[in-house]
């Protein structure tokens, strides 16, 4: 059973602060099949929020897309300034370019690495785009020490697919997605370009000298696995150690994938996706499955554009322990993802059409559930907390 | 994109006739992937409506479980006189017993012969019931040659898990299917009792001999397929041959299932669905998958409860052509899926919440496609069209 709580226009306006924030303020509940939940609201008229991470001391980090990047201190934002200007190209700044993840190191305590990742200009063009990672490290609200520590070497126009997810791994390197550009002839095949990757990296951008590509010929040695579409969720599950993504299929074809190093997970070759009938941005083959490629745990039913992926733990959701949260911006709607024996064998819908798109479902360090909705001018910060 | 178009107070006072019809209202329109459409509300107030049938001139014959069968002539509901009065007990029509499914045979314009799945009393019983079949002849608004040509041999109580889904064959005989009656101890896996199956019968209610079951012991001889929990979406593609199935499955675990002759759909034993907490309702055995029995051909993502299938063809969805659509009670939507060598290869969500609970899709002589929504007081008739 879904129940919304409509703002009333007098609440409305009684609640909304200068700056714009509802404090606390439920705007869903639901019994879901094992917790009842309710929803409040921390933020909302935020631009694109793409990325959330946590500072050791509760504060949080946001990212937007088109609006820059911001400290969540007790419901307050607070603007980070310095953020460097990458020249993005500004029709892409409102596609789906500009200012993507932020995630902090797991060592943040002692080395206060800030980690983000963008779409810039590619050197010498003047329209086409790469996204890149940077660090940087807080000095109060201001970024320092900015450091851009991987670019990707496959500019493209038009600016879409940039994958952009970023998720450290529990060896102390990280992972970045890449996209594959959208662009034709198709990518995400050739090792000698990063378009259509996950890229893994030491926390100062050096290639780790296990990445499971290095020992082939004509092969960008970042490269961690390939054939991927556009990875918008990407997370490791801290019992396992599995690596778990979601990814942009075509029309259909979203997909939950298990990461493996040195795997090819098929795009374009094979996908369960269809073809648009309007447009010739299609694989060259329609292959559903293909030896020596990787089929996805799960395909999405519909189309979801699966955004956002977290692995539940601790007690605040004792029955969720273990579970996959993927978010949906199409779909509008958060999926709980039972695995067991690197299987989906359970999933429930959660939220559905209930706070928007979910573009970041993130477990916190206080176990509760932050979620980014995705929009334009009103996007939005919410806690999910058992009720 | 989905948009409705609620209607207005006035609107709805001046659209309403005396007997609750509202002429031609489009309730809904939705630009699906390869196909406009809209959805016109034919009828409303209907109790709990649970099957569809047309009749050779254009006149629907609908059902509601707790209201009796009625014939649609143009949008008007005329009610039909001397259906059975089978003593149901009362909670029972309540909860999912009374009146079901409704059929007119291939050959009605010869013979005359409209088919119905209800429950009733089971014979010298106070509370146990059991589904049965009849066959009757319309005689102006009232049913005559009435005849109970299939009564399921295993009472139960409570009432619930009817099945009661009819579908005839292109050999000219008909399916219908058995609920497990949601006992304990499990039926469905029971050759020797009804419950938990489909059945296949010559249109006289004899058996064919054919049959799969036939030439083992200790067999009722009805029995076509086993190991079935809820069926309520039964069809034969015309094109193919392939019969296809939707089942309730517990906790998720909601089926597609390829339908062949003699095979054991695994309920209990093998099932993709999860144990509730509450209950005690769920099998001795959770096994997803088990050596001699069929797998789904998809486990529906969430939970659906899907409700009626149809196979669409002909020139009114073009683009549809070959497709299933899959109604759901809970899920509130329904499901086009796309087949291909007997292979879910694609999905698409339709009329996700904006017309009700789903009973019954079916696509019409006329080419448009019929929706039964499931309300105890204001269950609807609506006609899906292209825009």
């Amino acid at each position: 059973m879904i129940r919304s709580r409509h703002l009333s226009a007098i609440g409305l306006t009684v609640m909304l602060t200068v700056s714009g924030l509802h404090a606390g303020e439920i705007v869903a509940e639901q019994d879901t099949q094992y917790a009842s939940i309710q929803v409040v609201k921390l933020l909302d008229g935020l631009q694109h929020p793409w990325g959330l991470t946590f500072l050791p001391d509760g504060r949080k980090l946001i990212t937007e897309r088109t609006g820059g990047m911001s400290i969540i201190d007790e419901g307050e934002k607070i603007a980070v300034d310095n953020l460097p200007d990458l020249d993005v190209y500004p029709e892409d700044a409102y596609t789906e370019g500009g200012l993507l993840d932020v995630a902090v190191h797991p060592d943040y305590q002692n080395n206060g690495w800030i980690y983000f990742s963008r779409s810039r200009l590619a050197d010498g063009e003047d329209q086409d785009t790469v996204p890149v990672l940077l660090r940087a490290r807080l000095d109060g609200t201001s970024l320092t020490d900015i450091e851009e520590i991987f670019v990707s070497n496959a500019p493209n126009y038009p600016g879409r697919h940039y994958g952009g997810r970023i998720a450290f791994l529990d060896d102390g390197t990280l992972l970045m997605s890449i996209g594959d550009r959208g662009s034709y002839p198709p990518r995400a095949q050739k090792t000698w370009d990063h378009s259509g990757s996950i890229v893994r990296l030491h926390d100062d951008g050096s290639v780790p000298e296990d990445n499971p590509f290095l020992d082939q010929e004509r092969t960008e040695p970042e490269l961690f696995s390939i054939g991927h579409r556009n990875i918008q969720g990407l997370v490791q599950i801290g019992s396992s150690g599995e690596i778990w993504s979601t990814e942009h299929g075509p029309r259909g074809g979203d997909e939950l994938n298990l990461i493996e190093a040195g795997r090819n997970y098929g795009w374009p070759v094979a996908t369960l996706g269809r073809a648009y009938l309007s447009e010739g941005e299609f694989p060259d083959s329609e292959t559903r499955h293909q030896e020596g490629m990787v089929d996805p745990k799960l395909e999405f039913m519909g189309t979801m554009a699966p955004s956002g992926l977290t692995a539940i733990t601790g007690e605040t959701f004792p029955n969720w322990e273990g579970n996959l949260l993927a978010g949906a911006l199409a779909g509008q709607r958060i999926w709980r993802l039972v695995i067991e024996d690197q299987t989906v064998v359970h999933s429930e819908e959660l939220l559905l059409h209930e706070i928007g798109r979910i573009r970041v479902v993130q477990q916190g360090p206080d176990g509760y559930i932050y979620v980014l909705t995705d929009h334009e001018t009103d996007g939005g910060l919410y806690r999910i907390e058992p009720k």
